[in-house]
């Protein structure tokens, strides 16, 4: 197989992680004989550095040419603290979205047996918990307008769904649950917001074309409540793009930490694969950073992107084996314990290609 | 002291588990010597089966005339089931903490140490932890405007909110935050969000008014994941309304259950007292709900409301005690051992006044 990647660092620890990523697919290519060839881009603060843009013209049209994506992190502390800059490195993340019309994006939360006690949930909660998380990506708050008054004291932003948005997603949330174990839960707050009701009379329409599947109905407030009560009683979970990024944050205790998530975004061409961790400029460049989620997406991007599901499985079973002989990076070693050889980025990066 | 209490049971769980409130602020009335007076009134699905209306006028007319309310619960399955519903109970809820000008809802986090057991999350994460939430409640996404297409396949709400708004509920949490642990975390996503942006900026700008106080801003995705990762970091939170929905029922693991919290909503006059658990058609009527929000509610309403903090003392340490003697609700009991004595609504009520 042939494929052309474009590999995307961005900010803070996403260069030192993506390089694994990047090397993991490396590797595969190899093993397997596939052709990966890699090209690289900016985007984000390191965009804004060298182009004044989040989302310089030729990132984008380099990912238009990809057959797949593969993105580090985004996002500095000089922007968090200063609310008043126009150009933002989140800016890009979302337009690159949003061009590349990645409309689900795909949250699996893997839980390795290893990783069990790094978790702030009790195990037996969590054992045999596995969730697939389908978050609309190009629609709601995110991108409906944005307002600031003259005088500067009022703000707004355009919390806004059309149906064919929930219409496309829900369909792709439901044959994933057909392919699972048959359940769904579309998340909502449709007690106070309209287009929460858009949302949910939509999937109740779209839930009459799956009728294998169990479909439920929750309310925001109460799914972010269940999900670390008891997460087994889960399987996917249907969501709207703001509720979907504070489920899938939170639900990254259940996988023991952020450092071990990764996500797909897919919509109508070029697959996009990232992390979920954020760019951490407080563990940046100290060799600190868990490059396990970037591998992990390196493995979505085989799996999902290219329909390549042994070499995806070859990944996943290569870190779980490194879990298993004891092996940590700091996010996930139990301080209290000497059990765990606890390894730097780079060393961790090498053990599992090795 | 003479006070005037309005309690509204509203629906579902509401009537059962508001009796016990109720009782409580007798018993209390009787032992300090108050003159506790109740009038009733409806409102949600109890008052739209009556009147046609979520908060008839002669509710909020009460309301207005009364020094506390005490509050159940709202909501009804009908209702969620089909979102095309015009006249919805929730309404009736918004409504008036509107019309009272209930702009700051205080959520107090009490760990009992008796049901660090009763959570899903580890005690040695839980032990210590003592958060305080300020949500706004009458402002952002609950209260923007919404819209519905003609063809009804658009809709939206407008999450909006105003420098004064974000101004009066920071000064609330910061005048607590001096008076517990001096540091208060403010969740926005101002990442992407212009209300975000605001909200950020002004509290920076009240933060300089409590040098005393240590300021961090979180992101709200952040903040879901935290919140269980780290309970221990946070003192007082303040937050959106509809962030503040989220993250407050999620942190109700933290305290063990839903059935254990109460919150204060205060603002312009009268204070709104009530349990942050939800109507739960599904146990209603059948003696299973816990009591003791709607009592900790009785206790918020004669600290906060009243100022009578050794009345207030005297409910906690009494529920303290029932729990230290093995005695439990359903919703709080571990299946799996016999060492709890298991009551119903009704005995745990009694034996906490007893
Ligand atoms: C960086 C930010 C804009 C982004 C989001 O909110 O979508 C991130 O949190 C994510 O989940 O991918
Ligand atoms: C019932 C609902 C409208 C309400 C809210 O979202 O505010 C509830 O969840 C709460 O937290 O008080």
């Amino acid at each position: 197989m042939k494929k052309n990647i474009l590999v995307i660092p961005g900010d803070g620890i996403g260069p030192e992680v993506t390089t694994w990523g990047k090397a993991a697919l490396e590797k595969i290519g190899e093993i397997f004989g596939h052709e990966f060839t890699f090209e690289e881009a900016l985007m984000g603060h390191a965009a804004i550095e060298v182009t004044g843009e989040p989302l310089p013209d030729e990132t984008l049209e380099k990912a238009r040419q990809s057959d797949a994506i593969l993105f580090g992190a985004i996002g500095h502390a000089k922007y968090d603290n200063d609310p008043s800059l126009k150009v933002r490195p989140e800016q890009g993340l979302l337009k690159i979205r949003k061009e590349l019309g990645l409309f689900a994006n795909l949250r699996p939360i893997l839980l390795f047996d290893e990783l069990l006690q790094a978790s702030s949930i009790k195990p037996e909660i969590l054992r045999g918990t596995d969730i697939l998380f389908f978050r609309e990506l190009t629609g709601d708050v995110y991108f409906g307008e944005k307002t600031r008054s003259e005088d500067r004291n009022t703000a707004s932003d355009l919390m806004i769904y059309h149906r064919y948005e929930v219409e496309r997603i829900a369909h792709k949330a439901y044959q994933a649950a057909q392919q699972r174990n048959k359940r769904l839960c579309s998340v909502d707050k449709a007690n106070v917001l309209e287009s929460s009701r858009l949302w949910r009379e939509t999937v109740q329409e779209i839930a009459k074309q799956y009728p294998d599947v169990e479909t439920e109905h929750m309310f925001i407030d109460n799914a972010a409540m269940q999900l670390i009560k008891n997460p087994k009683k889960f399987d996917v979970v249907l969501t709207a793009n703001l509720f979907g990024d504070i489920l899938t944050d939170e639900a990254s205790q259940i996988a023991g930490s952020m450092g071990m998530l990764a996500s797909a975004s897919v919509g109508e061409s070029t697959g996009f694969f990232e992390p979920i961790h954020g760019s951490a400029h407080d563990i940046a460049g100290k060799d600190l950073a868990n490059p396990l989620a970037s591998i992990l997406s390196a493995a979505l991007m085989l799996e999902i992107g290219f329909g390549l599901k042994e070499e995806a499985k070859l990944l996943v079973d290569t870190i779980d084996q490194v879990l298993k002989e004891g092996f940590r990076t700091h996010d996930i070693a139990d301080q209290n314990t000497n059990r765990f050889k606890v390894l730097g980025t780079a060393e961790m990066g090498k053990l599992v290609l090795k």
